[in-house]
């Protein structure tokens, strides 16, 4: 029962000391990211998709090679926890998902997963056991084809400097950066 | 000349391992973040704001508590090549920037950073030596304080079950979720 080419206790190490603890989300995530692996073909070249940006982008990150800065990971947070792996050239790919129908056996995570009960009641110890002993067998797979606007989300084209900033920014965004013209409220 | 706890050449290690190559924005951005640090006191407990999604947020993650996954570090697409750490309590942080005026005299790098040219005819190593020479000469510092809304970006509340895909989403977005509405079209 391994998580891509670790077994469960080092892929929990991994998630500790990039994550910052053992967060169940991210375990979770592992085994789904395992999962879409045994469905896709070796040899393509992946993008992957996040559905939320809770947890399960930092699981992509430690097992794929598509980070959120090298533009291989999207996150478009639909409040899903679930991801796609897909070929980068055509969108072709593959889906996984909590199946909530699955949950039930499970009472202390699917407690988690639907947050019924405050975080400092919950009882850690039996979460993460049921998570490993569930693995991903609380998950659904489904073959996909990710839409062109998400493979595409990337910006390209010219760089500027801002006349009110001074800094470089997408010439695309027009003549202001989307900072200036206050379409991003960043800082006060 | 180190990044935080690291020597160059380690860091462009680290960034191979993680990021998939030596990229160019990445590097700057481990300056970036050293840099950020000194202004810093020790001991807040920092969040972190990248202003482009492009490479500037693996930076983050390879030298900060903060990933995307753990919600300590906010991507909000400005496309600015600009960080900022702040204190998630107050939003007091500092701002470091690319500080365009103080690109002249290192011409690949600046050459690379406005994409003046293609990037099959980047003379790749004079770029890496003038990011190594250069480190943080090249950037710009304010104190900041971040807003609100970015502070608060992270939606909580309450999980149900979409009665249409039948997956977990938050009660928030409506009587579907974004998915099942259309707003977010993910996949054909």
């Amino acid at each position: 029962m391994n998580i891509r080419n670790y077994t469960f206790d080092e892929f929990v190490e991994r998630v500790k000391a990039f994550h910052g603890y053992e967060a169940p989300g991210v375990i979770i995530g592992g085994f789904m990211v395992d999962l879409a692996y045994r469905f896709l073909p070796e040899g393509w070249l992946l993008d992957a998709l996040s559905e939320t940006p809770k947890c399960l982008p930092d699981a992509i990150q430690l097992l794929t090679p598509c980070t959120v800065g090298n533009g291989w990971l999207t996150v478009v947070n639909v409040g899903r926890y679930a991801l796609a792996l897909y070929n980068k050239e055509n969108g072709d790919g593959v889906r996984v998902f909590v199946d909530t129908d699955k949950l039930d056996p499970w009472t202390e995570l699917k407690t988690w997963f639907f947050k019924l009960k405050p975080k400092k009641e919950q009882d850690t110890a039996l979460l993460l056991s049921q998570i490993k002993e569930a693995g991903s067998g609380i998950c659904g797979v489904q073959k996909v084809q990710v839409a062109t606007q998400v493979i595409q989300r990337r910006r390209r084209g010219s760089l500027g400097v801002c006349p009110k900033c001074h800094e470089g920014y997408p010439l695309d965004d027009g003549p202001l950066c989307l900072a200036c013209t206050g379409k991003e409220l960043l800082y006060f």
